[in-house]
């Protein structure tokens, strides 16, 4: 596996990414396999409208609470002027957007670190179609969700475009929105 | 179609959507379904590591490109410090939890205001649950996107709990993720 072989390869930092960092999870992983269990975490609350704010902060991972990061990052989401909203932040489908964006981008630059690869520059551009039939009950046989979605990502690197591919595929986002993952809704009252 | 029968009912702003916009929105893709055809885009560029930035602003709706946002929104994410970031800001899991949060909460309060059903509050908490084995290549089996995900959402209303699920279900992000979108990745290198 490429990954186990980097560990004589790789002692710095490469593509911004303390490598030694990532191989000591990967030895804790070999080691228990529970280590690898990450739970990421999100709360939200409605303002007005269009509008909601989430907060984040906790999450688990290598068997324990996370207790480095101090800040609470707050999200607005809210939706634009043209869908009754306010324009005041990004709206949920854009947001969808970003998360598959900076989490291909993300796991390609840690993989090629991994693998001794070096990354000059990445850029990517996404697009997402839908149909908002669905979405307003218009119509049973349209889909609310992204009928399409296109990636175009631009890499500046030594390798090969399917090295590089395979490598950014590994993304967990694009794993979820190609693949789908169960989600488990419970509503209930005050 | 409860959003039709609606018309007569609603005049006014309701949970702080104005109907009367949303009604000239299904009135128009009533007339012509095209539309309805909406595209949300984003752009995204690597910088260091695990931080990477993304630029959301131009959108397609109601046959035209839109002229009413003004602003550009800027949007990082980073992975924590556990796994080798800076914590500048929330990683692409938590921005995944986020768009799923804002998408079911705003595709309940429109719905609502749509059938005039007044809400008072809305909470909502979300998990993602994921092995990082599947992530870091080292085990096949193991999917790199969430095992489970799981919402709770408390709603302040007069309606039910099975009319307020419905509501919610609705939403894009939702289909997105417990259906998937088809994906197309192109990869190509300076």
């Amino acid at each position: 596996m490429k990954i186990s072989n980097a560990i004589e390869q790789t002692k710095e930092i490469v593509n911004g990414v303390d490598v030694d960092h990532i191989m000591d999870m990967i030895n804790a992983i070999e080691t228990d396999p529970d280590y690898a269990k990450f739970q990421w975490r999100a709360t939200n609350k409605w303002i007005n409208g269009g509008l909601s704010q989430s907060k984040i902060k906790d999450f688990y991972a290598g068997n324990a609470e996370d207790k480095i990061r101090k800040k609470t990052f707050t999200l607005n989401a809210d939706e634009p002027v043209f869908a009754a909203g306010q324009d005041s932040a990004p709206n949920p489908m854009e947001y969808l957007l970003h998360a598959l964006a900076t989490c291909l981008t993300g796991t390609l630059v840690y993989h090629a670190a991994v693998r001794g690869i070096e990354i000059e520059a990445v850029e990517s551009s996404y697009t997402g179609n839908m149909d908002v039939r669905g979405l307003f009950g218009l119509s049973k046989d349209i889909r609310s969700g992204f009928q399409q979605v296109t990636v175009y990502m631009r890499v500046k690197s030594e390798v090969s475009i399917e090295e590089l591919t395979e490598m950014a595929l590994y993304s967990p986002v694009y794993d979820i929105v190609s693949q789908s993952s169960p989600v488990d809704f419970k509503l209930t009252t005050y």
